[in-house]
């Protein structure tokens, strides 16, 4: 496809494509209080509206998490000399819940996903809620080349830009260290008849399906929280997700949609006349002068992104950045409305707004190296398909990006080529079982889930309200919604049925 | 365990475990024709009386089977530069019996072992008969490093004497590079709707079936003959092998057994009197003069084991070696019978027997590198448990010599790790379908095959009397025993249903 409209983008052609990398690329579930800015990872967690409310102030403390680390082999499926090096694979663990080993009590090991473990204990509150209800043992394991899990003798910065070691960073390689990790310890706590469910949120999500796949000898079942497994090559279509986004806007205010709409042109009006940018800074109250509207329309797009991404109760930011445009307290003018979103979007009136948000954090740095090797995702959308501008998935400025920044190829099929995607339900109503994918479809990444049952063990349970990870990280409530309530207790139920027909097994196979 | 018994080895350390990775080490289905030679790998087929009948001569002749390459990654699991290295895989089609992409006609891939081609395409007689049978595209994929699969630049010698190199020699990259080729060749013949069953034969029989675990979406089932999936770490006990070669001579001749047994002394106490290497050479007609007894016995042992791991019909090579032990053409003293067996195996008075002829082919040096990465089978015994000298299997002395050969550790805990094995009766009930595990009893390595029906889909079909790869090797003939032409009606059937159950599918999914 080629590039068409957006005539300020056409001199910089790399630009859709890093449009692309740098607005929806990467989707952790949640990210840590204590840094309080929003971004596509961190979701609606202002600090004075904070939704995660981590359970770890409620029963279990912090000392009931104790740190480990794994002597991990860099390099699993090749036997080099080099293959050989370890690096330190950090794992925590909370015993307080488990029933222990003579009572083969289960193991809920967190696979991490693109992120340090910090911002997953205490904030993934569907484990330590399920460890207590189930008697298990509560397992985060962190994924190579994020948090504390850095090849020995490189910072993070110079692990990323080693083009030799960063070669290490992939998804079987971090799979397989979740097996290594998993077995040693099972073995350490004479667990070895404990079951093991292994969990994951959005990447994690798609881990810990790919996980039970390949290693179903470690891993009695999967639970896998929003992981959108089909969001490769043209297994759905590259729109998918800024559709969603534009169904969430259109859904909270027609209005509030046709205003986003039809901004994009209004910025690109403005930015083309003298001291347009200057105006557009002002006007958005930056605390950077703009160099290019494009910085602003990035900006744009991922907070629209994430608002719908994670619009969970009870504030749901689609309807409060709608709320903000469409009361125009900051005149009534497009430009003036959508910046009342923004302001609406922080609740708070901010001295000023940085655009570089979104760019600064170990994950964005990780993960743009885990898309330009493995992981192509291939969002984008046409002129008109979307309240979006058109940017088209094209796969050569993609490939071009990433060769210029890392010096290799993108293997945009690898992921089906291992995991498998093609045919889905056809591969899977006959092989593979315990696996449970949970979805809320207002999450535009819901677009590349599993939405029905494909046998039975292999379940979809969705919300149509729900959003990015919503059944696993806020901590249950009294307040939740009916419908939430509803979900959870599906799948604890289903979560129950596998335990059951595990300890049935385990009797007569002992 | 300590080295007990047998003082001629105590001070040669490594050699009871060279004892096994020489002798046991290697099981393929099949060695050519055009190279007479017994051995390990090449079973029973003496030009005399062979057994092979290669098919290739009666209805497809050699212009039928068409050759090909494939430029494939040397590293699939890595995103390093070099990992995009290529080298030529070599893969052999014929189309002849294929009903075509438009009837979704099915493709039988046969999954390379530890040889080249050569050794397999017109050998294995399963492919072509079932092929025609089923309509079906005949695919062989030769494995890294074998063959004419080397990476590109250098010669196999050299690519396994580059540590470096032969880092990339392993099974999960071989069975990635199947992946690879079954994909890519169903879409150059838009044959994505064909259904696919891999096949292998002893350690093949291994890939196919983690093929059919890893890759459930290319290959909709596996037929592995004669695969011990089992024996890595303790799943079974590590004489299980020579316990089997044991019985099948105790079933053959109770005398033979015994004098096999009584010879193992008998041998040392000839080779300690003075110029007693020079009387065993003459006595065993030896090529060149003995310089160590072990060199004998590893010899027999090789025999010995190698004619029960083959121990195919219409002759029965145990049979014929204990006719020739038991009738002692060559004098009644135990040795002299013992080379009246030897004499007896080959069917023909040599000139002279040259103990090498174990010791020299590509086969061997790659399962050398393979069996000291990642391949650990430990095959050993103690005193007076089988009719060989006591040889425990000892992993300090096993990867002492790895060590010291290719400077890097085996990983004896892997194959287990990343394919499975620790009860898998239980962990493949409820997961994976569609592998069919046959054997033959008599085949030592059926100790560590899957003897019971695990599920309604992975099925194990044995045969007491049967052999290593007894099932797909020769042709089917009519003189075949009638226990082995059930064996394959039965195999037959399974994969019948199969089919059928994917056409249904395939209706419905579509």
């Amino acid at each position: 496809m080629a590039i068409r409209a957006h005539k300020s983008l056409q001199g910089v052609l790399w630009l859709p494509c890093l449009l692309i990398l740098l607005l929806f690329i990467t989707f952790t579930c949640a990210s840590p209080p204590r840094r309080p800015t929003l971004g596509v990872l961190g979701g609606y967690n202002n600090p004075k509206n904070n939704v995660h409310n981590p359970s770890l102030t409620a029963s279990d403390s912090k000392k009931d998490y104790q740190t480990f680390y794994f002597d991990q082999p860099i390099d699993h499926f090749n036997y080099q000399p080099v293959s050989y090096t370890t690096f330190r694979e950090r794992y925590i663990v909370n015993f307080k819940h488990w029933r222990g080993a003579k009572a083969a009590a289960p193991i809920f090991a967190y696979l991490g996903e693109e992120s340090s473990l910090d911002d997953d204990v205490g904030l993934i509150n569907f484990m330590p809620e399920n460890c207590r209800r189930f008697g298990a043992l509560e397992l985060y394991i962190e994924h190579r080349f994020y948090g504390q899990s850095i090849p020995t003798g490189f910072t993070r910065e110079e692990a990323l830009k080693n083009a030799t070691i960063r070669g290490y960073f992939s998804s079987a390689q971090a799979i397989a260290d979740y097996a290594e990790v998993i077995i040693s310890l099972k073995k350490n706590l004479s667990a070895e008849s404990s079951p093991v469910i292994v969990v994951g949120g959005s990447y994690g999500g798609m881990l810990a399906t790919w996980f039970r796949l390949k290693y179903p000898h470690i891993a009695m079942a999967a639970f896998a929280s929003s992981a959108p497994i089909l969001y490769f090559e043209d297994l759905v279509p590259h729109n998918s997700y800024p559709v969603v986004v534009t169904k969430d806007f259109q859904e909270a205010s027609w209005s509030c949609y046709e205003t986003i709409k039809q901004s994009w042109s209004e910025i690109d009006r403005v930015a083309n006349k003298s001291n347009g940018l200057s105006e557009l800074s002002k006007k958005f109250k930056l605390c950077k002068p703009l160099k290019d509207a494009s910085d602003l329309k990035n900006y744009l797009n991922s907070l629209y992104s994430s608002s719908a991404q994670y619009d969970r109760p009870p504030n749901y930011p689609v309807t409060v950045v709608c709320r903000g445009i469409d009361g125009g307290a900051n005149g009534t003018d497009i430009l003036g409305r959508i910046f009342s979103g923004v302001v609406s979007y922080y609740r708070e009136n901010k001295e000023c707004y940085d655009l570089g948000d979104f760019w600064s954090t170990e994950t964005l740095s990780g993960w743009d190296w885990q898309t330009c090797s493995e992981l192509v995702i291939p969002i984008g959308n046409g002129p008109n398909e979307t309240m979006f501008p058109a940017s088209p998935f094209v796969y050569k400025e993609y490939r071009d990006y990433c060769v210029n920044k890392f010096g290799v190829e993108p293997r945009p099929t690898w992921i089906t080529t291992n995991y498998g995607g093609h045919h889905i339900k056809m591969v899977l109503k006959r092989f593979g079982s315990n696996i449970l994918l949970s979805n809320g479809l207002r999450d535009p990444y819901s677009s590349g889930g599993i939405l029905e049952n494909i046998s039975d063990s292999i379940l979809a349970v969705y919300t149509k309200e729900g959003s990015h990870c919503l059944d696993i990280v806020p901590a249950a409530s009294a307040n939740d919604p009916k419908w939430l309530i509803a979900q959870r207790k599906k799948e604890v139920r289903i979560m129950r049925r596998w335990f059951n027909m595990y300890y049935d097994d385990l009797r007569k196979f002992g």
